[in-house]
């Protein structure tokens, strides 16, 4: 068991919908809210339950949209008032940790914070709890690290982080300095980076001081920077707060904090990594879905859905059953079949990336009802 | 135009559910009931209407059952009440045509009858009219004639039909006498089949006077001969009709007009065989369904249901939607989706054949609600 670290403060921005998990996941569901792992649990409360043992229950904050400020409540009974923050429409990630990192920052200036997508899957507690307490010996000495993902595939899926020179700190064995991050890479880079070793994937975990982390945001956004700081006066005060989401959160830049705060820090060689020895999934997709309930077994068939009534024949991929009704796969091979009450998707797994396209093409064509 | 044949009575067999249409096809909706072409019209009223000009709306018989009886009336509201024969349970092809043989030939001892299924589609009126025209005339001949559809690929879906010598009869240029039957063949025989041009595909058509068709029943199968003979004279009594179909109908023999009257009636020369040059297709199962909406064009999605509200991409194969809801199809080739309230099948055009073993599975395993 993990020691609660007391300067820690964590956070979890629960803010994407996951467009390419369209029909499963949608606007008034996003994938947060799902168990796609069959624990019984929504990812974002596993997620809670992962950090827990490091923060305390009291010090866990969630940054998401107004509408789900009922659904997160509901997953998290044990979630302060005070560590809820809405957002009125989405902004994107620097926004949405930013906003975090300011309140947090004006109630403990010392506070270190580390954020965690709310929609991530982890599996081994302990190890990942060993890379978030060296991460915040690093964040001590004034760095903003990552944790990063040792790759187990030449993944085309995900970003990734090259490390460069290891730095010494005291109780971070691991850490490095990070020399840049790389946008997802074709198949061949890939590869060559899987052979590398020197590069991780990019999971989005970031831990710093939340006074670094603003510097760095007042440095290479100083609008967005100055917007965040004036809310977060704001915050705390019941009758300020509202007002000021109402006039400052629309104007904020939309920008992801890889942007906005992480790339320019590691060109300043304040951005330090930890690598993170655990199983990692963004389940960005169907087929990393696919791939995560059948652990890798090509000739299997995923089903997740409690109330499925499912006939198949020589069938393999996911099938996703949100109904009573009777599916029947005949022969169908590393398909991916959703059925909703209002939406049905077929696609293959090779297929799964372009779900975000049809997301798209109902919006432009007036079927948004089903989003 | 055709003139109405005035000894000529149709008889349209209404009993097959389509089991390899499931899930479009069931007990309660069983395939002569869809509209399967887009014509606007279920498969039974096309039917009628392709007899009606031959033998006129007041001698056209429907055989069918119980329950259907609403149904049929619903979409032939010019059928007699008098033409409508109620099975009280299926009893197969050979006790549904052998029963309107037997009442009609108790009505008029001279009459001709022709069967043809309430389920396939024909396309070429004109060309159909010629071929039952010139049948008839063979029929009145003493022979049982069959139609018989000149191959235009190797199927192996069909029963096929070997001519043997011409004959000559005034009206019936094409006539030839039938040497055998031949069951459903491989590909490599289909391909010599295809080849020989004295083969036909076997469209289970007959047309014969009720006469000569009770005389080779009565060789064959004497008991069931029998058991429709009794039948028939109880049928035009009110009285009697329901107490003898109850007692009688139940112990009739199961078996197909194939085997109890045409192959037998082929041994002894008895059978004859027009060609019948238009477009047929028993739409037997899903992959024949796409053919016959894509017209056999390989890259098309066909599209089935006044209610879909469809986002493809890349996709091919067929689409039978039932219900409101939005469906998407990305990348799919050759696929098989039907859509319904209760119950969803996906599959390929390749396994269309295996649709049949899923619903015997339901059976057994108790989901038999969505059959």
């Amino acid at each position: 068991m993990a020691h609660v670290i007391p300067d820690f403060y964590a956070v979890i921005p629960a803010g994407g919908i996951g467009s390419r998990l369209w029909p499963l996941s949608r606007a008034d569901a996003p994938k947060f809210l799902h168990d796609l792992t069959g624990s019984g649990h929504s990812l974002l409360r596993d997620t809670w339950d992962r950090l827990e043992p490091l923060a305390g229950p009291d010090r866990i904050a969630v940054v998401t949209g107004r509408a789900h400020r009922a659904a997160v409540e509901g997953e998290l009974p044990g979630i302060a008032d005070a560590n809820v923050f809405l957002e009125s429409e989405p902004r994107e990630s620097a926004a949405a940790i930013g906003l975090a990192a300011a309140i947090l920052h004006r109630r403990d200036p010392e506070v270190i914070i580390g954020s965690f997508s709310a929609d991530h899957v982890i599996r081994g507690t302990q190890v990942f709890e060993w890379a978030v307490q060296q991460a915040v010996q690093v964040a001590r000495q004034g760095y903003i690290v990552t944790i990063g993902i040792p790759p187990t595939e030449p993944s085309v899926g995900f970003g990734y982080i090259k490390k460069a020179d290891e730095i010494v700190v005291d109780g971070a064995p691991e850490a490095a300095l990070v020399e840049r991050f790389v946008e997802k890479p074709d198949l061949d880079t890939a590869k060559e980076y899987l052979a590398d070793r020197s590069y991780l994937w990019n999971a989005g975990m970031f831990i710093a001081k939340a006074s670094v982390l603003l510097e760095e945001l007042a440095a290479n956004e100083p609008e967005l920077h100055a917007g965040l700081v004036e809310l977060a006066a704001a915050w705390d005060d019941r009758d300020l707060r509202g007002p000021a989401v109402d006039r400052i959160w629309p104007r904020l830049k939309k920008i992801a904090i890889d942007y906005a705060v992480a790339e320019p820090a590691a060109e300043r060689g304040r951005l330090a990594v930890i690598p993170g020895h655990f199983d990692w999934d963004d389940v960005g997709d169907f087929a990393s879905l696919t791939k995560l309930i059948t652990h890798g077994r090509k000739n299997d068939l995923a089903v997740l859905g409690p109330k499925a009534r499912v006939l198949t024949d020589a069938a393999s991929g996911i099938l996703v059953s949100q109904t009573s009704r009777v599916i029947s796969l005949v022969g169908v091979k590393d398909i991916v079949v959703v059925d909703t009450e209002d939406a049905l998707l077929v696609t293959t797994v090779e297929h799964a990336q372009r779900v975000k396209g049809v997301v798209e093409s109902l919006k432009v064509t007036g079927r948004g009802d089903v989003l």
